[in-house]
């Protein structure tokens, strides 16, 4: 039997996306560029940074006014040196409820309900001088039109994953995770198997979109310019409802 | 410009493993009844499950005598059906602390420092009726130990993982993680890099190793019987302090 195989694939030369740029005429100009065809099956993995880009969810600073709270926290003693008022002030609007503002670390839930640092605003790869990207508003919906569209134009049935670098409790470092999903499950569930010996397996949902988004990030790397990559060989399960499956719900969540 | 691609191949074929068993002749004898030959800078990821049975961290839940906190825990209404006390017990006495105990969760932090479901104890997939596996006592040496075997027999430089699925606050599912690193630095740090605006990078510590193994757990699966994966063409950095590199600091944690 042949060994089971995933392959992760980096797609380089895409230009500088900007809200006047389809990104899916950017991304398939991109793989006729590299030799790369898409097959049926294929998951693709976007970094949120050009489907923020391209859907123009982009923010100048120099429009914010920070506030009293934004402005008192930038510039505590144990912010990170450096912490600008006007993003502190961006995060806190971006955000739906605050978790954790402390330390110079501020945690946000978004009105998606994902818990990210800073409600996902970011200041870094942005493209325009002194502006910061926010969340796409609805990243399963943008997934779901990549996904539409990367299909139509190829032919080929595609899953789409948007990721971004989130932080974890407990653990040091981001990893990469998914906040938008079309084509496929989420989750992976193993509820109602056995084991060999007949036992119920103990972790049961795994969140499969999660660990395609981390795969990606492997080879996507923060300054390498590749903001999409092609995951291969992954047997997913149509259907699913988005990220959104992936948002623990309140009433169940621990550490809320 | 050859496209960046990362492979990851799931080494199946290892018998059950048990105590009396040389994991990586398993493993090295695996590879070669599937016909894969090892490179240099490949991370082969093990999971717990077979580095704990070979390790012998297997409890026989007929010498487990529940504690009243244990019995009174897997009893409560709110508590998953089927609670076992004496697991309960056993993770309790295999945690250091306890994280959350509550809604028939229970979530400690291990005297490695991790936070996780149920102190990593785990009744699937054991081998063994009636029993449960615990973590491995220290993952980081045995990760080194294998590393060494590893190489010395195939004479390839290999990085070692030894991974596990845990779940996470505010997200939906597990996803595989490293517990044990040897041969490769489990992070990659962006810090004093620059984006092409000249701003730095805000997300810029990877926990490159939890990536590797949530790539690792796509092609491994639950009852797939792949407790092996190896990851090729992942350029990571060698050295590094183990999986000890991704456990927080409690000072710096906002969510113990």
């Amino acid at each position: 039997m042949a060994a089971k195989r995933i392959e992760v694939i980096g797609v380089a030369g895409l230009p500088e996306v900007t809200p006047s740029d389809d990104l899916t005429t950017l991304f398939v100009d991109a793989c006729g560029r590299e030799n790369l065809t898409l097959v049926d099956g294929d998951v693709v993995v976007f970094t949120q940074k050009v489907v923020s880009k391209a859907e123009g969810c982009i923010v100048p600073l120099t429009d914010i006014e920070p506030s009293s709270l934004a402005a008192g926290f930038a510039g505590r003693e144990d912010a990170k040196a450096g912490k600008d008022p006007r993003l502190v002030e961006l995060a806190l609007r971006e955000s739906h409820r605050i978790v954790r503002m402390d330390h110079g670390v501020l945690i946000t839930e978004t009105r998606h309900g994902f818990v990210c640092a800073n409600s996902g605003v970011d200041a870094s790869n942005v493209g325009v001088v002194d502006a910061a990207t926010t969340l796409p508003s609805e990243p399963d919906r943008s997934a779901e039109r990549l996904c539409t569209a990367i299909s139509e134009r190829t032919g080929k049935r595609v899953a789409v994953i948007i990721s971004d670098t989130f932080g974890r409790p407990w653990r040091e470092g981001v990893v990469n995770v998914a906040i938008g999903i079309a084509g496929m499950s989420a989750l992976r569930d193993y509820r109602g198997q056995n084991d060999a010996e007949g036992r119920s397996l103990a972790s049961t949902v795994i969140a499969v979109a999660d660990e395609l988004a981390a795969a990606a990030e492997l080879v996507m790397g923060k300054l390498d310019r590749i903001p999409v990559a092609i995951v291969r060989g992954f047997a997913f399960a149509p259907g699913g409802g988005g990220a959104a499956e992936l948002v623990r719900d309140a009433a169940h969540d621990l550490f809320r």
